[in-house]
């Protein structure tokens, strides 16, 4: 393992992918734009799904899977959808592989296995699953369809990075069938709730809900509610989206149901997901230039126990209590590597612990033995402290409960100072330059000033945040008048 | 829902598809030969997954991802695996769509956005997976590799069924690199008693272990052990496959190590899956005429309470004591569903939780209330008892027990009494017209005696099971000699 890693300071952007390798969560593939997502990664984004499919049943929602593949006559029902994704889609034309007379032993595609009908890798499900909830849905008995599905999806990206913007990535997309525009919109909420919770919660990532704007808006969508997160360089990250589709997906593919009242209806649907993505989150909301720091509801392992010894007959005695407390915390569900790697000192050791988050380190060594303590150190604030044996359990365990309420507020802190209300498009600029994070300003409304300051700032509006106050004001580009301030941001 | 199936005397194969429809399991999709795994479907496969995940875990393996898509030059690295799959495989072309200008609002592939080099939808992961082991292994520590990973593949397979046979499907696939040969063996034959345990306590499914013949083998292979169940229809059906790769893959991708003495070698390989595939062999080894049967251990819920009523007060009071057992019975980790829709009539739902499984059925009506008793009613067995309300959390779980045990017992006494000792190919012909399912028989071990067999009876061989015994005879075939039986089936 090569020794630092670039300050976030010095270069963020590098800093940030020195660290995604370094740290074994994900590594670039031979497939242009498509990851690796290594076990460690692996390991913090299988605790995501774990808490996220818990919250997701809870709230009366089933799994599901269809197919990878979307016909083109499919894809392209839903106009908006279609031109949306249109352009970034990988796009199946044959069926067969042969070799090829002129270049032996190499293969080519066989002409003669041309699909009739192009098939779309998915880039998200809309098209495929309300087909398939036409077969579904007859009478308002068969609603609401509460379905979510755990996939791989493609999206032919240009410039892409580990997962923040990879050609494929894994996400869930859950898509709902409702009989009133109502629930629709209350399945909407709903979600963006759960995902808000689930960031604050498990992630401990401070994030501020509200609505995009038209132009931000998902293609397909009536309305697209959102969470918006936001990292350590001043850059917003949009953490998890969950659409309001209106009866768009219903009339493109003719899906109707008979209402309590006997009358012919569409069906009213929503969609949401959240990705891989969030582990780019994770990364820029806690780390630092030590490395990965991991919230403990995250991370692959809460705890490390690195022996320190000379000779066999230490390392036994220490694992001896290793062992003791390794069983002692596990009956507390908490989770335990103990490092017993030969070809390491622990120092190498600590130092590769710290790279990857683990939040609390317990080192053993035959000076503790003889005194009956342990050294505790904590990852987020490299703080240590000596503990009695005995009180091992209740230290550790209260510790990782702190360490998650610390990230979070730490991350609060920061966020909360760093949204700036502004009044003119000079200051505008100013607090963009200096990255300082949101900018709370006044806004006419209008998609052709949302445009203008994209092009000359790259911030775009991030939300219309929903507990944002009705205040009158002046559009900070325009000066026309306003009743609202929405919040903009440079984004990843 | 229609009434009836089809009997399996009728047409055990109609009655398979009707089945896996009916019971709400899964269905074709717009997609030639993809299947949608319905929510109840899915639930069961998740089931699957979890003990999977739990006993791979226990055994030391972690979870990975890689890319869905392979490069057509990793592809056809090595040889025989390219070969194997190249028949059978999506190829993407493009990676964009434009309105086509002929046919306004329409889509096509634009000519522009073609690939360089063509990109195959995994059919398996060996290639892109052994050209990424490459970077991560330099020296006997980074060794073992004990991955595995959840995944969907695709196989442009031409005649498709549900679960047993379909273009994509859902698997997982482990790839494990290691130091030594015998290390690798020792792997290959781990997992497939990891995939014997899963299919036998868990599916209730008894399996034969044993070794493919080299005509049957995983393309790319060295070995191949496997677990092969049979079906109702004295059909088999391979439900696991676990590959030793010796170094074959370590030789397409360059995959090196410096080993203890300092010395470079090639790593040694093993890879081994287990599909939906299984939800055939599922449905082909319990189930009845009247529809699924599930083992306990795999049904997504494993007590139904359908209430019986004739007005609200009735129902209310009813609900109150089913809510008491609900509890009751998941403070025992038993998954209970309570059936209160009111837009079905009790005998409906008996007959819907009928025909998808659910092992256990209560039913509380009046009468029951004012007898402090319950009825309780047997998927597998049809039969009833009426239980007094205090017992109803013994009797419940020792009935789950009961069956999950019967289920597999019925199912062994099933497959041991299909499997015939055949001498001559007479007999050998005429068991098989008669589908009494396993034909144990002396084969001469050559590829060509197995290919003609196949070729008159469409019988191939299944494995060669590692328990049999050695044993003198002559080939059921050719009369040449032979010292093993092995065995022979049609299979799925």
């Amino acid at each position: 393992m090569s020794k630092n890693l670039t300050s976030r300071a010095e270069d963020y952007s590098k800093w940030y992918n020195e660290l995604v390798v370094k740290a074994d969560l994900a590594e670039n593939s031979a497939v242009r734009g498509c990851m690796v997502i290594k076990p460690y990664g692996y390991a913090i984004w299988e605790k995501m799904q774990a808490e996220l499919d818990r919250m997701f049943k809870e709230t009366g929602h089933q799994n599901a899977y269809f197919p990878l593949f979307v016909p083109k006559s499919l894809f392209e029902a839903e106009e908006k959808n279609a031109e949306g994704f249109a352009k970034e889609c990988a796009v199946v034309t044959h069926y067969r592989l042969q070799t090829d007379p002129d270049n032996e032993g190499k293969l080519r595609v066989d002409p003669e296995a041309k699909l009739e009908e192009e098939l779309v890798v998915r880039p998200t499900s809309e098209a495929i699953i309300w087909n398939t909830y036409k077969g579904w849905i007859q009478s308002y008995r068969d609603l609401p369809i509460l379905v979510n599905q755990w996939a791989n999806v493609v999206r032919w990206e240009m410039r892409t990075r580990l997962f923040l913007r990879t050609a494929e990535f894994l996400w869930q997309e859950g898509h709902t069938a409702h009989a009133t525009k109502d629930e629709a919109w209350e399945e909407t909420k709903l979600i963006n709730n759960v995902y808000a919770k689930f960031a604050e919660n498990f992630m401990a990532i401070p994030v501020i809900q509200g609505l995009k704007t038209e132009s931000e808006r998902f293609a397909g969508a009536e309305e697209t509610m959102c969470i918006e997160a936001l990292m350590q360089d001043g850059k917003a990250l949009q953490a998890g989206t969950s659409h309001f589709l209106g009866q768009n997906f219903a009339k493109a593919f003719d899906v109707k149901f008979t209402n309590k009242e006997g009358k012919q209806d569409y069906v009213w649907a929503t969609s949401w997901g959240v990705s891989t993505r969030l582990m780019g989150a994770l990364i820029m909301t806690h780390s630092d230039d030590k490395g990965l720091v991991l919230p403990p509801n995250l991370a692959p392992y809460q705890v490390v126990i690195v022996p320190i010894y000379k000779n066999e007959e230490q390392f036994d005695a220490v694992k001896k209590v290793a062992d003791e407390i390794i069983d002692d915390l596990k009956e507390r569900n908490i989770s335990v590597k103990f490092d017993k790697r030969d070809t390491l000192r622990p120092g190498a050791k600590f130092a590769q612990h710290e790279l990857q988050g683990v939040p609390i380190r317990i080192a053993i060594g035959p000076k503790d033995l003889e005194d009956n303590t342990v050294e505790v150190a904590r990852r987020d604030t490299f703080t240590k402290e000596t503990v009695i044996l005995d009180r091992i359990n209740v230290v550790v365990e209260d510790l990782l409960e702190e360490i998650q309420k610390s990230l979070f507020k730490k991350a609060l802190d920061f966020r909360n100072s760093h949204i700036t209300e502004v009044e003119d498009f000079e200051e505008f600029k100013k607090v963009l330059e200096n990255k300082t994070g949101f900018i709370s300003a006044h806004w006419d409304g209008t998609a052709e000033t949302e445009q203008k300051i994209k092009e000359l700032t790259k911030a775009t509006i991030r939300c219309i945040p929903l507990d944002s106050k009705k205040e009158e004001g002046e559009c900070v580009f325009t000066g026309n008048p306003s009743n609202q301030r929405v919040l903009f941001a440079k984004a990843y």
